[in-house]
């Protein structure tokens, strides 16, 4: 019976045609998600989880090359095969495109304004696939670059996932090294919808600039490696001395 | 004397530690960028490529890897490996973000406003790494979606790369497909800066909105596959009925 369902599952419609490496990459990165391995640990060799999952020693080097590429695991030369790890600087670099005019990418701070349980108002319900039944925590930051307010920050983070985070006093400026080593919630990608709309008072306030002054409104849903959401963020930028940078090939 | 040229080049700092079937790839890329095969055209075999460059079959195989990764060439399932092409619709989809709020990516429109060859201001010179002597065509254009403009764009291109271009009374909305086929320019990635500004008394006119209504001003550089800049344009987009899409991973 079990191996039936197991056969059952293999000849699925989402998985016809799917080559061998690439359901060994979706079992491997499976075996993360439900942490086999911490982030930062090295694999077993290509040798080794050949031997375990069967396969040719070629199809494990296949599906670590995937895994390479979209950046779950890291490939250190001559040592091995490591779970990637979001150091502060890395997620940094990789999900934080504002950039100070004429300077390359930098590392902002942040500052924690407030963090309350809260029921989700409409939209976020929607950007978090919840209902208002589904408690979320609401982080209220503003970030600093070159010494200036650049930007300010509404995160809501699904209760469930994060349990008690609002209680911290602990919440550094790299949330999403935080949500990998406190909540194992792994930040895989971000979805950024961008508009342009004027400094409300209270902006201006916060940000030290004029009412009226236009800004940069990015909404960024966050998806997880195990492809859940886990984050919705608003946030507010200043552009007259920064810009979103994108690259697209 | 050839071959001692030859032997020094693949040895050049360059190319040190460069795996052979990155060697590969640049080589055929190179070919590819001197026109030995046209875009939609069908490269030769693995195994007659592999017999040319007296290189593994394996080796030609992950050269082709890297190349669609990249997009240059596009492989077709039990047929070949094909030179990549900008269908209209490819690249649209791939270089415009623009969407209109709850809808998926759609195909926009364009109206050509004006065309002239002019001296570079010098934000363009800087933009393109050209001086004041190359001269540029400048384009102005306005986009519709959904029945509407939603985007005012000042295009400049270098008149060295695009001879003429001013001339051509059947310039297309398609303008990344026409700078491949009829100027052998292909579009390789794009580098967007994204800033709100308020919409001037000209842009409310050309928009049909009104002044001081907050709009993303997006400048892009556009490099080719040859490593050129080939494009340099600045976009106003109107975001109260569309938003600007990047995904980050």
């Amino acid at each position: 019976m079990s191996s039936s369902q197991f056969d059952h599952k293999l000849s699925g419609p989402s998985l016809a045609f799917q080559p061998l490496y690439q359901q060994v990459a979706e079992y491997i990165k499976q075996l993360i998600v439900e942490r086999r391995w911490q982030p930062g640990e090295m694999l077993p060799s290509e040798f080794k989880l050949a031997d375990e999952f069967n396969v040719s020693q070629g199809t494990v080097r296949k599906a670590l090359t995937l895994l390479t590429d979209t950046k779950i695991v890291t490939r250190r030369q001559g040592v091995g095969t490591f779970v990637s790890e979001h150091t502060a600087q890395d997620a940094l670099f990789r999900f934080f495109p504002l950039q100070a005019d004429g300077k390359g990418a930098d590392l902002p701070k942040a500052e924690l304004l407030s963090k309350e349980l809260v029921e989700p108002i409409e939209s976020v319900q929607t950007a978090l696939s919840i209902t208002a039944k589904d408690k979320v925590v609401k982080l209220k930051r503003r970030r600093i670059l070159d010494n200036e307010f650049c930007m300010l920050e509404t995160i809501y983070l699904p209760s469930k996932r994060f349990p008690d985070i609002e209680k911290r006093e602990d919440i550094p400026h790299t949330l999403y090294h935080f949500y990998q080593t406190d909540y194992n919630q792994t930040v895989f990608k971000t979805r950024d919808s961008i508009k342009a709309v004027l400094a409300s008072k209270s902006d201006a306030k916060s940000l030290g600039i004029e009412k009226g002054m236009p800004l940069l409104m990015v909404t960024r849903v966050t998806e997880s490696i195990d492809g859940k959401l886990i984050e919705y963020r608003e946030s507010k930028c200043r552009t007259d001395h920064y810009h979103y940078q994108v690259e697209l090939d």
